[in-house]
């Protein structure tokens, strides 16, 4: 058993549900500790944190990840027990195996042999380790990018351990995510009796025509790197229940995926306008969960490219699909960053598991950047 | 005291809530059976009605009406108890004062002097009473009617007591009601996350656009007698509450009100036809209420304008305004239908009252109408 599959299980038999690090962190130090990094454990509210840095000089190579993982549901469910590290066929099953324990092993290991190699690297080595990526996300990453930028300690490069690839390790690695934006809407009316429609003001009736405008509104093209933006209506509620009654107020939560062609101000103000010109009488809560961002170039792009080539003897594409991810707390700090990680096929499902060879190649593509950036 | 006055109290008295009677009918029936009526209780699973009977020849004569009453609510909100008949001011408060103990009162007191002074009367006088109006009105005036249709028995005039004056007694009568119509609608699409709409379909966003056309469309013109047809949106609601899942349906209720200009028939047909324009993919399931009726001429309408203008010396109004009443059930059986009773402006709600004057009024009123049709 490689040391890479060996570390994995030891991370995936620790039941660290979010915001719980369940003593992964602690393991993860003894590694770094070992090959002459320093630990900074910073603990916010509930949540577990490591900023660990060999060297002080940039430019700083940065690992992130997350020790927490969703629960596992019924467990009864699964074929293996989710928190005992199972070995089948080639595949390492467990809650966490993809996302993203199977990273974080894949990165230790990888630095272990560079520091090992190379002792006297140039710039420096960091890991940025969360236990709440899975979770609200308000006491993790984003808070530990407060504390470096106030004593200004920038990262260079940032490779995020997140899932990426589909079908095989490195098939594609994404360099950029789409902005979070939510909006939660209310649009008030006067509630009345069906049978006296005008003594009442109906707010279903008053918002649909604007809502769908916004459904039906092209918000832009996109770009060479992302998908045109997308308004999409998650909730929508009126109506007490009782079929004669006109309720007073109908309640829209609403949510953007935006490319780096808008921002968040211009949609609040695009979505306010098109709200105003149907005359509604409303409310709106705004909720900001991330703006979108993108590394379309630069060294470390090239060497994320050029190791999986290296390695895999495949080409990599580029993707910015998907969700959000940490990197939009640490991208807007001037650090390239790109996520690469194993076969996301499994994540956050019962079973979830990844191929073991993936996990070798994944630290030999980690470990070809270490060399290509800081050797 | 006034002979109305003293049973309007004793009615109120029973705290007959829907679809309880709590003795109000046995009070009733003393009343009629003294009269010389034929009393004749029929109990549909937990409703009490009455039909009552004086004389077997046509022209019938039959004033309907209802012993039950809505619920007080918390009865501390009330300056009086809702179930101990108050007065207070020249009014007498209670729940059921207005709608309809008091007509019910007026009505028994109007029919007793009647028969005093014409024992031969031409025709009948019938009593048709129910303990369901204000509930599900299953087993109630609809029951009735069906019995009584089963053995041809006829109304020909038939006089509600609705409260449907607005400021004094008789300056409005209810001379027809609008139907009612109540579709539930469910849109299906495909649920999703909101970062890969294209693997959903919203059906927030596939509804909008048809709802604002159906919420836009003209049905109808009304006539002079009703105002144009109403469509509200009662209830919509499509959502998890998560403000990442594109819902997979949404679930839309209406209602129409409708004029004597369309049919519940044609009003299906365009609903469905708008629907399918839009290429929705849904289910709906329609509850029909009660078709409209009209009485727009004839004997009983010229007797009750006679009467309102004979005792009170103004002139009423004719209106089909407000909700449904029992009346959809009677006018279809050919039956020209009336709907005259006190003022409206505190049914169903906390302290409710009537002016004590105009129960007299009103039982003048049909005493009025019965000399005009059958002395
Ligand atoms: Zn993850
Ligand atoms: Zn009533």
């Amino acid at each position: 058993m490689s040391d890479v599959i060996a570390l994995a299980k030891n991370l995936i038999n620790r039941q660290s549900v979010t915001p719980e690090d369940a003593g992964c962190q602690e393991l993860i130090k003894e590694y770094l500790d070992a090959a002459g990094f320093n630990n900074e454990t910073l603990m916010f509210e509930d949540t577990t944190n490591l900023w660990s840095r060999r060297g002080i000089d940039g430019p700083v190579f940065c690992f992130a990840g997350h020790t927490d993982v969703v629960p596992s549901g019924p467990e009864e469910a699964w074929q293996t027990p989710p928190f005992v590290a199972t070995e089948k066929e080639g595949y390492l099953f467990g809650r966490g195996a993809a996302d993203m324990k199977g990273s974080l092993a894949a990165m230790l290991i990888a630095t272990r042999k560079f520091v090992n190699h190379h002792p006297d690297h140039r710039g420096s080595i960091a890991f940025l380790i969360t236990s709440d990526e899975e979770g609200p996300f308000i006491n993790g990453t984003t808070r530990v990018i407060d504390t470096l930028e106030a004593r200004n300690e920038k990262i260079t490069w940032c490779v995020v351990g997140e899932p990426s690839s589909t079908s095989r390790v490195g098939d594609i690695v994404k360099n950029g995510r789409r902005g979070s934006l939510t909006g939660d809407l209310v649009i008030k009316g006067v509630q009345g009796h069906v049978a006296y429609p005008h003594l009442a003001k109906n707010p279903i009736h008053d918002a649909t025509p604007a809502l769908a405008e916004l459904a039906n509104t092209h918000w832009d093209d996109g770009n060479s790197f992302f998908p045109p933006t997308s308004f999409q209506i998650s909730n929508m509620h009126a109506g007490t229940g009782a079929g004669n009654v006109i309720p007073g107020e109908c309640h829209v939560c609403f949510n953007f995926r935006f490319s780096t062609q808008v921002t968040d101000k211009e949609l609040i103000k695009r979505v306010t306008t098109i709200l105003d010109q149907h005359n509604l009488n409303y409310e709106i809560k705004w909720t900001f969960n991330g703006q979108p961002f993108l590394t379309d170039s630069g060294k470390l792009l090239e060497a994320t490219q050029f190791a999986i080539a290296d390695v895999t003897g495949v080409p990599t594409q580029l993707s910015t699909a998907g969700g959000t991810s940490d990197g939009r707390f640490i991208a807007p700090t001037g650090a390239e960053v790109i996520e690469i990680g194993p076969v996301n096929a499994t994540i956050h499902k019962v079973d979830e598991c990844v191929k073991m060879e993936d996990l070798n190649i994944l630290s030999e593509i980690y470990y070809s950047m270490l060399v290509r950036l800081l050797a």
